[in-house]
């Protein structure tokens, strides 16, 4: 395990690197490869990103002008807020086996790399990177921001259960930089487009409860889509919504895909474990967030089997 | 203008303290008020809150055992998080002109009381009391608790314009003190009530548009309330919904009384100066964020005047 001075040490040492990311790009992923990038290349280092082809409109400007061309010579492979190389999107497989140092926050991050600076008890990866940005004399405003995008995302802005002093410490940290947090909290945690809020304002009146209000079910048939005319970005996180009903402790969000599939998401408090939940439909995750898939079922019957196996499972407990 | 020092050094050389805190009490002025009377209690000093009729089951906790009985001698006389004696509640009126200390973040702040302690560059009047917490040294779980509820809820958990790098720093040394936010958080971020989702869900499907789509008006007549049988929490805060429209940087809520008076709580971008907007009907608050009250006015005229008031202080700007 390396601390985040000796990390800084490694990086200081060598040159020509190429950053990976996990495959469906987070901020705190994208956050942590644009900062680390930018501190590297103003080391006077060559420094560039693996294209990832999931990057999304929200978290591109971050990481614009950072991919590596397609002759890019890597020499250095260092991933961030990546847990294990089943993570890896489809073109940085080839980097398996080849990654030379990993820095995450991930619980069960399966030391895949030659070297690692895993702290899970951060809240973000962005926290260990701030503290990487320091040891190298390059925390400044061009490093501070997608470290800011990275810290406040993996905590919903400061909210999470995840949150500890040092989150706040980094925070303060990168704001004494003088970055300008207002437009990236306006535009990530406080914006929504209309047809997310139209939709929200549909699901929010059509909540179905169980189980004496504890359990509260979210559905997006393809109709609804259809009807609403709403994107996979309108539809991100929606799982969230369901969580913030009060008395409730068990929140199942159920998505239907063009294939007719159901993407279940799973959101529980301490009374259900939402991995074995989703075990039983060959699906899994964390305790309190898990996730499945149930296919060839009617609307009406994967919502039953769902509310079964909570209650099931909450009586197993 | 007394600084946080001066402020402890007079907290210090008095006694039998009265702590004030404002009409439609929020979690800055009753935190901090939870956190002051601690803190005084904890040196040993008489201390206690004027009872205020409006606080709500969400604040309650914060206060509880704190209130002064009906024959409580009062020898000194401090408000937090009041800026006029306007906004006294009415049982607080007997106090007008004779408040010792204000201590206060409101950039309007009247100097109403004898000593001023008021810095408006603070996100929540919990940043200057947490200051004034340890110069008296008296920082421990016990008072950091109310003022992480102060300094969260006036930032809308860290995510609005007004936060700081001393908002993240104080946030980082309430945090230091061992105290649990998670239940806080959880309380009042992430949960709602089925009245509230539903109410939410009823008014973003009718949000109207105006100014190029640049205005967004939220409008909760009487009829509405009682239809979905919604109580004043229900509509706690309910400005911040129209805000987060994409496209639009003002958002006018207006919410009719039992009295038939419009409350108007408006929230706008850089373009619109709000406190200039409420001030031509007799409100105020701060640049992003105020309030106003209308009367004798049809839910119509009231919104027109109010779209036309943000067409033309953005115009004059």
């Amino acid at each position: 395990m390396l601390t985040p001075k000796e990390a800084a040490d490694f990086l200081r040492a060598h040159d020509g690197y190429l950053i990976l990311t996990h495959k469906s790009p987070d901020g705190d992923t994208l956050g942590c490869a644009g900062a680390l990038c930018r501190m590297l290349r103003g080391l006077g280092k060559r420094a560039a990103l693996l294209r990832n082809a999931e990057v999304t409109q929200t978290y591109a400007p971050y990481v614009d002008g950072l991919w590596a061309p397609d002759d890019y010579a890597a020499e250095t492979v260092v991933s961030v807020d990546i847990a294990s190389e089943n993570l890896f999107p489809k073109n940085a497989e080839a980097y398996a086996g080849r990654v030379d140092l990993s820095i995450d926050h991930h619980p069960g991050n399966s030391n895949f790399a030659r070297l690692n600076c895993v702290y899970p008890e951060r809240a973000a990866c962005g926290e260990i990177l701030c503290e990487i940005a320091e040891e190298l004399g390059m925390l400044n405003a061009e490093t501070a921001l997608p470290l800011y995008v990275a810290v406040s995302t993996d905590t919903g802005c400061f909210v999470y259960s995840n949150v500890t002093a040092n989150t706040h410490r980094v925070a303060a940290k990168l704001f004494e930089t003088g970055i300008d947090y207002r437009p990236v909290n306006k535009r990530l945690f406080r914006t929504k487009t209309k047809k997310r809020l139209a939709l929200e304002g549909h699901l929010l009146s059509e909540l179905e409860f169980f189980d004496g209000g504890r359990i509260v079910v979210v559905q997006l048939p393809l109709a609804l889509q259809r009807e609403l005319g709403v994107t996979e970005e309108d539809m991100d996180d929606l799982a969230a919504l369901g969580g913030q009903v009060e008395g409730t402790d068990c929140s199942i969000t159920m998505k239907e895909r063009a294939n007719g599939e159901w993407k279940i998401s799973l959101r529980t408090g301490p009374r259900v474990n939402a991995t074995q939940v989703c075990a039983r439909f060959g699906g899994g995750g964390h305790r309190a967030a898990s996730g499945c898939t149930l296919r060839d079922m009617t609307q009406e019957d994967v919502k039953r089997a769902l509310v079964e196996a909570c209650i099931e499972v909450a009586g197993d407990a």
